[in-house]
């Protein structure tokens, strides 16, 4: 799995309780995966069809440093799915994973349409490979 | 169910494609969930712990009205199970639906903390009931 | 009156001084108001014309859960006449009231237009209604 | 009157009609009117405690730069009596007016405490006359 | 040079360290200063192309009052030259200098374009002059 | 230059003109720097002192992905300094660089401090070598 997107947390990421909210870490993992795979799928028109289920396994303080990390799990026709895991950087203790998140690639009218990706791809080679 | 926060879709709601900006619709059904449990469990402190599986079911655009529905599926000692779900005011369309979501109560130190609750109680009641 | 929408007060949504910032109720009351006049009249397009005036009664604080209430005092032919009270959730006192606010409906060059609307009705009605 | 914070109307300031949204305005005038109490009363627990009427005028949109203006109408015990006014920069329209906005100083308690002010001053002055 | 946007620092502006956020201090001056440029140069589309070196002098706490001042160094043909300082309102300390920054004016295809203005203008002479 | 973080443009980070505000644009560099000075220096109050001159080169549009790339200059006593670009996840063009950032760690009185580091570590090694 590779971690890429960090953030700092910071007191407007907060709930009540002083610590990190969970649904802005559940919006933050929303838009890595999508941001994803609109990179593999090279279709800007990526949404999420699916999660499956969540544990928050740590909570998260204000000042700390989190990673996000996706891995790809299987190309489908029209789909991709992932694996999250977003960990404390500092002592890598986990604070949640969801074990397969599906993405779609949709047309101009909102429908699944197929991406023709079928393994991970670097931008690097991509952009060599351009003539 | 019962239905309650309504949120109009705004701008700043919405992912680059002009749909539902599904990592915001997460972190509303997470703040409804934590507040419904407050309330019912009369503890501040409450956590989310799990959520089951999520299916986006349908987007919504800009303009949209939504409404979050709860229901209470059973009072554990330390933790309250919810189901959500999530549908357009104005067609009753179903946007997402959360089949289980699972609170917990802490103490001071962070600690699972027992809640003593056993049913669904409602503020009115509880106002009354006092001295 | 009917309360619907709720709010948990989170770090964001404070003054400098750690009570709730007026001006963020304000705003949550001003999308109340208008997501009520698009239900209710079925034109998307409601603006607000008129509040009367406001007393702060209370503050609240962080972790504070409050609700939002809206009673319809009138509807006129282009316009729809509300009341409106925020009040904490757990105590039921009132935060704020607003005696009057009147929102209008607007045709696509921004001028008012009749909603022909003349009484409260529901969602689970009208689609009933339909063939 | 005299006008100093100036907004521009960007995407996460308009309503689903792409118009200025009313809640950011109220939540801007609020903000304004608070910060000119702290610096008028020289206290920085200044509280909105009364809004008077509110007409909407007339709308902003994207790309709008809009000011704020504020004029000192009395000085009481404990209060400050403000008038607003929010006008298009480039037109000089009004968009909205509020003729009375009453702010209140409080004390460690939160109770309404005297300010010993009595006339408008400037910054310049204050910070010349200290020894 | 002329201080006209204040801001109050409120815990949304903070970093995890309890001051002013820099990231937001640098947005709150880019938008003064496109705003500015915007009304000087009658033209809308103003971007920010460049700023010189940026000395954070001093920091800002929670409930301290900012304000934002502009001078215009000058006027080229599809430029503007600005110099920018944030002071604290009440104490006048410097929080932060930028030397300059040049904004430019765009033409319909996001080419520079001639602004054909070339000393500082006021809003109230422009609608005196009109017909 | 480690590309770590990327963001999605959604219609929030958009100026009036519909292209990404560069204020968001600093606001994520000066983040991304922060959070980079504390792993490194593992010291939790690092504060951006100084950036050196900043050339927005190109720009962004919603729903393009950018990557904000670091490069560490120099170990001061107190200090760090770092380098900094950001550009297209996509098309690799540069969207802005600065050349040099100066972060500076700070004690609880908010005097500069020295952290100790002279080279860059990786976080891997540091749990190894716990005991």
């Amino acid at each position: 799995m590779r971690f890429h997107t960090r953030k700092w947390i910071k007191p407007e990421d907060l709930n009540p309780n002083g610590t990190l909210f969970g649904g802005k870490l559940l919006a933050w993992i929303d838009e890595e995966c999508a941001l994803y795979s609109i990179i593999q799928l090279e279709n800007s028109k990526c949404v999420t069809k699916y999660m499956s289920e969540i544990n928050f396994q740590n909570s998260a303080k204000q000042g700390d440093i989190i990673e996000i990390g996706i891995e790809v799990l299987k190309f489908g026709t029209t789909s991709l799915t992932l694996k999250c895991e977003v960990r404390n950087k500092m002592t890598r203790s986990t604070i949640i994973t969801i074990d397969k998140v599906i993405m779609v690639t949709l047309d101009q009218e909102g429908n699944p349409t197929p991406h023709g990706k079928t393994k991970v791809e670097f931008v690097k080679d991509r952009l060599q490979d351009k003539p």
